[in-house]
């Protein structure tokens, strides 16, 4: 049989796209014996397996077929409900109305390009930033304005000299324990955002994986508070329950949603509904907060054990974040070093890592690096830190003088 | 406060689309005491409930936390097995490599669209046609070309003709009981459209949400063996086990899943994965095929009985198709009925149906309508048909005689 081939059949969209970096990383370091910071998974030892497995039988024996059926595009009424009432805790006033059921939160991100991004739209994007969102957009074909951030959050120079030249449909931020970096920005910080973004016609998505995951400092303001009309929100029970029940949601304004449920409809007519039942069930019969207390000690330890291991392993100069929350450090190493050959050099040494460059849509920083505390034990925590500390000390380091 | 209303902020794939008409039709009808032939669910009756939850306990207990984690994009390893076994037995060449797991068939449409279509490219159409696959494509801006479906299968001088004026990247049929008619493609069809859809560039997308829900007939060759390297298959659960799983597949040639494993990352890095290792516990644990048969049997008689209520309550001239499975009839009355109106007629009279009219993207065929009988039990499809035979008979509807 002769093989046809179709020459290049594809969507200009998908042209010269390739699999994600991280994909790629995350393959090598499946590996057992890699000691690997390289993921951005929540620790499976937290899971609550017990409560789920419990509640996936309560949800059988209440809902009986409606459990298997189809359902609707906006999500599971109660599950919409809970989160609801968790914002209104907060203060925020959000109904369920307001709210749409995600396969996770990157199905969000997939839709929020979907209904507002036509080729060349201008989005800002914080420098570096996360790469699933990144993915997510390149294929809607937008046009990438990077954003510096730093430790007390955007760059607010640069943000208002790009929104003087540009005129950007959508600004992605992850105001807490941001990805890759774990920074969140200054209550400051987040009031001038808002301020610069309410004089445009701009849309500000606030995703929040981790924001529940906080092990010291104070909450921040929401910018659903700052900037109401514009501000579209992103959750997720990825990180705080469980990643395989791909269960996430956007809070966005009445217009925005009208278009949302069109384009959720037409993408996968609505969010596996077995498993909103099972979550929804999980949430009446356990307590959510003592759930995240024990998450958030935990973190907050793993994160303390990675710094401590880090101040005695790497060389003086290196530069860490201090995150408050999330899974994530960011270190920064002098100019010189290439953590991509780092990288190369730290997986011979059986230890893992995402080079820093990966995350960035300009003016990349090739000496820096993220490193995911909360999957390694205490010991492999100091053992491959040790590990990636000794291959930066070497002092003929591919040739070059690393420190 | 002021409300902020930024002026249509929307991107021009989502300009003027309107939520599915089957959706608004299904609000009216989710009444209690409407009898409804409207809509295209499985009988939740039918569903495999107590095997499911007892596969749900086996799947806590044999993978404990990884049930939870994340997982890989192509979906579970032991379901795509099972899937290619079952091809495998049915002669197909497929492998677990050519298997992609995505939320339900109508996500494989998304897919599809994202990684095949820029605005204006054309796709074949089977005319009339599934409303879903129309919402998925219409987001990508492609051109319909309408071909017709006769009982036979596709009009081969349409689909000849269209072919010599084209160049579709795209064919989408339904060659097993389609939605919305329940026709079946004849041997001699799909031979001849394999013949020439071979001598183009065009993909031909075989989607068959209901080929394993077989009553009586032949089965027929299926495009993977007539057109092995042109053929994209789609398969879905949603039928034949529970929707809510939203459990479907990809199967297709390998350059073509490396655009749409890079697709479905950037859309929800991968599907449930929780329900994806419930669902293949399941299908470890129990027969599929003594399942199917329940199910057949079941749907085959329901078809039956409408059928028989049909040509009792329906005037003389109405015309039925015969299909083998599935979950359709097709019902075309004379020329001048509108079932557009008949349905705000019968609404009154509590039933209702889908007016074929939205099934179209060319050459409209007002006069026909498509009937459901899966769901409706045996008294409420005589009395519900007998509702809409009583307008249709009345010789005044509309000012118009009917019949």
């Amino acid at each position: 049989m002769t093989i046809k081939m179709i020459e290049n059949p594809f969507a200009e969209r998908i042209q010269g796209i390739s699999p994600s970096f991280i994909r790629e990383i995350l393959k090598v370091t499946s590996n057992k014996d890699i000691i690997s910071f390289a993921g951005g998974l929540p620790n499976d030892a937290l899971f609550p397996l017990k409560q789920l497995k419990q509640a996936s039988q309560s949800a059988f024996d209440k809902n009986g077929s409606t459990l298997l059926q189809y359902s609707n595009t906006e999500g599971n009424l109660e599950l919409r409900r809970w989160i609801a009432q968790r914002y209104q805790s907060q203060n925020l006033a959000i109904s369920e109305e307001d709210i749409l059921i995600t396969n996770g939160s990157q199905q969000a991100l997939d839709l929020l390009g979907k209904i507002f991004l036509n080729k060349n739209d201008g989005i800002l994007i914080e420098n570096p930033g996360y790469l699933g969102a990144l993915q997510a957009f390149r294929l809607y074909q937008a046009k990438f304005l990077p954003i510096a951030i730093h430790e007390q959050g955007l760059d607010l120079n640069e943000l208002q000299q790009i929104l003087s030249k540009n005129n950007p449909k959508l600004i992605y931020t992850v105001p807490n324990f941001q990805n890759p970096t774990g920074i969140s920005y200054s209550e400051e910080n987040r009031q001038a955002v808002a301020k610069q973004i309410a004089k445009t016609d701009c849309y500000l998505i606030q995703d929040d994986p981790y924001g529940e995951l906080r092990f010291s400092g104070e909450i921040k303001s929401n910018f659903h508070t700052l900037l109401p009309q514009q501000t579209i929100l992103l959750g997720s029970f990825s990180k705080t329950i469980a990643p395989a029940l791909r269960l996430g949601w956007i809070v966005a304004p009445k217009a925005v949603m009208k278009k949302l449920i069109i384009a959720k409809q037409a993408a996968d007519l609505h969010t596996n509904s077995f498993s909103q039942y099972i979550l929804a069930q999980y949430l009446a019969d356990n307590s959510f907060d003592q759930h995240l207390s024990r998450l958030s000690a935990y973190y907050g330890q793993q994160k303390i054990i990675m710094e401590t291991a880090i101040k005695k392993y790497f060389p003086e100069k290196a530069k860490l974040t201090n995150p408050e929350g999330g899974l994530f450090l960011w270190c920064t190493l002098e100019k010189q070093v290439s953590t991509l050959d780092l990288f190369q050099e730290a997986i011979k040494q059986k230890v893992a890592f995402v080079p820093g460059e990966s995350f960035y849509t300009g003016n990349i920083q090739k000496n820096t690096m993220r490193l995911n505390y909360s999957c390694a034990d205490k010991g492999a925590i100091e053992e491959g830190i040790k590990r990636i500390g000794n291959v930066l000390r070497r002092s003929n380091y591919n040739g070059m003088p690393l420190i």
